[in-house]
């Protein structure tokens, strides 16, 4: 029993490095950047809140699961941008992954990284669901802060809308209504349409 | 339908703000204090990692909301150090509660009002559970990083074992590994005894 407990503890910990981990936007009101610990706090606890409002019924706590977990490779492979074209980096991503969740005990280690790679894969409703939150958040935060990190980086309405239209997959109303504030806020701001 | 999400959508960015709430503990390596928004992260993915380990069965799902909501009502009144003779303020941090969840819609607003209360009077297998977790962060965090917020404070050996000991009742066998650590790390980093 102890071993699994120091197996846990050190894995906990070596997760303090999260907290270090930098995002490209800033939470409302503050200076500095988001880390990836409180994004992923922040996507957890909307999965949680939206789940009422489902379009299909999923398993919600395997969601936030996958929210509370899907970041952590970070730590060794830092924060990739969503409309970075070098985006994609899910070899380095599977290996730190790989790494961090061989902390655990093996029953867990397994587990997690079943659930990291559905969420990469997007191959459940559940997946589906988590990305569509994980995308979410951003735009919502870009929507409340004059479109910070979409002017900081020249994203177009045009790429939002393509980007995050995996939200639509399992909250279709939920991004009609997005992407209206998109278009109009990116006039307002002044983001190229295409 | 839209007038929901609208709601969902406020409350989460109502709760940006938790980014901002300073804790007593620094995370290992970093310079800087933890905030309210990362602990919550970290402890809901540590409630979820131990569940195996678990001496009673309980709600997982249960225990990971009351985690990430637990501490949002410091939006409004601080982070308050478990050491601190002021450390019970739940009058203001219910009023808060009471203003946050009423973002939400309306069953909602019920649902997570009652899962806060019910970890704050320590009611259920689920909130000890919660509780004990949210307790055994910082004692870990600091046995990590040579008692960093417990030197800072002047927090005795005797206090941690004391304020602590809520951690015994869901996970005993844990706590019994935990408090060992406490006694050596605070002889080694100079702690008083009582």
């Amino acid at each position: 029993m102890i071993e699994h407990y120091q197996a846990v503890v050190s894995f906990i910990m070596e997760l303090e490095k999260l907290k270090n981990v930098e995002r490209r936007i800033k939470p409302l009101g503050l200076s500095r950047y988001e880390n990836s610990a409180e994004h992923s706090w922040q996507v957890a606890l909307m999965a949680i809140s939206l789940a009422p409002y489902a379009e299909q019924k999923v398993d919600i706590l395997k969601v936030v699961t996958m929210l509370l977990v899907h970041d952590i490779v970070e730590i060794d492979t830092g924060d990739k941008f969503a409309y970075d074209a070098a985006h994609d980096d899910y070899e380095n991503e599977l290996q730190s992954a790989q790494r961090l969740f061989a902390i655990l005990p093996a029953q867990q280690e397994q587990k997690f990284l079943a659930l990291w790679v559905e969420f990469e894969q997007s191959t459940s409703p559940e997946a589906l669901y988590a990305k569509s939150i994980d995308r979410m958040m951003p735009v919502l935060q870009n929507l409340n802060n004059g479109g910070q990190s979409w002017l900081e980086h020249n994203v177009s309405v045009a790429q939002i809308l393509k980007k995050n239209s995996v939200i639509r997959q399992s909250h279709p109303k939920l991004w009609d209504w997005i992407s209206e504030q998109v278009i109009a806020v990116g006039n307002k701001v002044g983001l190229a349409r295409e």
